[in-house]
C-alpha cells in the first residue's frame, strides 16, 4: 500500500514545481515586453499560450486532488496553492493583454520594475517548493522574501501611481497606465497568497 | 433514520434548482434591459427585487447547511456553490443599477451579448443543478458550456473595450462603460466559478 | 489534560478582541481624516502604523491556528474571522492612503459618513466576538447590525458617485473620489463577510 502511496504522493510536488517553472517562463516573457517592447502582439500571444499550459497544469492538480485519496499535505492547501500560482499567471496574462488593447507601445520604467519583482517572486516560489518535500524547513526563508518583495512592488506602483495622477494630463492615458501599474501589483499579492499557503503548509507540519 | 435523512438531503437540490431558476429570471430582465432599454427605472428595481430574493435564497441554503449534519455533498462545497450563484446575480444587479446611475440611455451592443451569455449560462447550471442528484454523469458537458460561453464573454468584453479606448474620446463616458462591460464579464466569471464547483463535486463521487 | 486546552481555547477569543479594538482605532482614525482633514500625512502615517498592529495580530492568530489541535470553533472559521477582519483594515488604511497619494485636501461629506459607518461597523464587531465565548446567543443581533450597516453605506456610496458623475466635470478628479468611495464601501463589505462568519459559528454551535 504505502509503496502505491508514495508515488502518487510525490507527483503533487512535481506538478508544482511545474507551475512553477511555467508561471517563471510568463513573468520573464512579460518582463522582457515591458523592458524591451519589440513586437507587442508576437510577445503576448506568446504568454497567451503560457497562460494556457499554465490553466491545464492547474486542472491537471485539481482533477488528481479529486481522485487521491491520501494526499502529501491538506487537500484545501493543495487547492489554495494551485489556485494562487494560478492566479499570479493570469495577472501576468492581464497585464501583458491590456499593453495591446490598450496599445501601449513604452511603457514607463515602473511597469518594467514591477514585472522584474514578479519575476522574482517566481523564481521564490520555485525554490520555495522544490525544497517542500524533503527539506521544509528551508521554505520559510522564501516565502519571507516573497513576501519583502510585495511590499517593494506595493512601494513602487503607490508611487508610480501618484506620479500619473501628478503629471498626466490626458484622463484616458492616465486610466490605462493606472490599470496595468494595478494588474502587475495585483499579480505580486498572488505570489504573497501563495507563499502564505506555503507558509502554513509549513507551520503546520512543523 | 435514514428516512429522516434522506429528504433533508433532497431538500438541498431543490434549493439550488430554485436558485438557478431565479439567477435565469435576473438574467433575462437584465438582458430585456440592455437590448430593449425602455423604461430603465423601473426594470432596474425589478432586477432588484429579484436579487433580495437570491438573497433570501441563499441564506436559506446556509442556515440549513449550519443545521443539516450529514449532507448530500460536501459542506464546503455546498457553501461554495451557493455562494457563487449568488454572486452572479450580484453582478448582474450591479450591472442594472450602473445603467441607472451613470444615466445610460442606450449602450452599446457588446453589452446586449454580454448579459445573453449571462443567460445562456444561467439555463446551463439550471440544467446542471437539476442532474446533480440522480444524473451526475450528465452535469460536466453542461459545466463545459459555461466554462466555454466565458471564454466568449472574455472575449466580447475584451474588444468592446479596446474599442472604447479607441473610438470614445469623453473620458467620463469611457469609465461608464468600461466599468458596465466589466461587471457583466465578471457575472460570466462568477458563473465559471459555480461550474468549477459543480464538476469538482461529480468528480468527487466517481 | 482539559485544563491546558482551556486557556489554549480561550486566547483564540482575547486575540480576536484584540484584533477588533485595533481595527476600530483605525476606523476612528481613518474618520478623523475624512472629516476634520488636518495634517493629512502625519495621520495617514498613523492608520498605517495600526494597520501594521493589526496585519502582526493576524500572523499571530493563524500561527497559532496551525499550532493548536483543538480550537473554540471550526479552524476553517477561524480563519476566516482572522482574515475578514484584517481586509476591513487593509481598506481602511488603503482609503487614508489614497488621500495622501491622490492629494484630496477636503473630501465631501459623503466619505466622512462612510467612514464612520466603519467605525460603528467596528464597535458592533468588538461587541460581538466579546460575546462570542460565553453568551453567544446574544452575537446574531450584532451581525445584523453590521449588515444593516453596510446596506446604508452602499446606498451612501451609490448616490455619492452619481453625483460624482452628474456635477464632476473634472475627469481626473472624478476618478480620485470615485476611488475613496468604492474603497470606503468595500470595507463595509469586508465587515460584513466578518459578520457572516460570527453568524455561521453561532448557528452551527446552536
Amino acid at each position: 500500500m504505502k509503496l502505491r502511496l508514495t508515488p502518487r504522493e510525490t507527483k503533487f510536488f512535481a506538478m508544482f514545481e511545474q507551475m512553477c517553472s511555467t508561471l517563471q517562463q510568463g513573468a520573464e516573457t512579460l518582463h522582457e515586453l515591458l523592458r524591451d517592447h519589440g513586437n507587442v502582439a508576437v510577445t503576448v500571444q506568446r504568454i497567451k499560450d503560457i497562460e494556457h499550459q499554465g490553466d491545464e497544469l492547474t486542472h491537471a492538480v485539481i482533477r488528481r486532488l479529486n481522485q487521491t485519496f491520501i494526499t502529501p499535505f491538506d487537500r484545501e492547501d493543495i487547492h489554495k496553492l494551485a489556485s494562487s500560482i494560478d492566479d499570479v499567471l493570469d495577472f501576468v496574462n492581464s497585464a501583458a493583454e491590456r499593453m495591446l488593447i490598450y496599445k501601449i507601445e513604452a511603457p514607463p520604467k515602473a511597469a518594467a520594475e514591477l514585472s522584474e519583482i514578479i519575476v522574482r517572486q517566481s523564481k521564490e516560489l520555485s525554490t520555495a517548493v522544490a525544497l517542500l518535500e524533503s527539506k521544509k524547513e528551508n521554505v520559510i526563508n522564501h516565502c519571507v522574501e516573497i513576501k519583502r518583495l510585495e511590499g517593494e512592488a506595493d512601494y513602487i506602483a503607490r508611487k508610480a501611481i501618484g506620479s500619473l495622477f501628478e503629471h498626466e494630463r490626458d484622463p484616458i492615458a492616465l486610466i490605462k497606465l493606472k490599470e496595468i501599474y494595478e494588474t502587475l501589483e495585483t499579480a505580486t499579492d498572488k505570489a504573497e497568497d501563495a507563499a502564505n499557503v506555503l507558509e502554513s503548509v509549513v507551520l503546520k507540519s512543523a
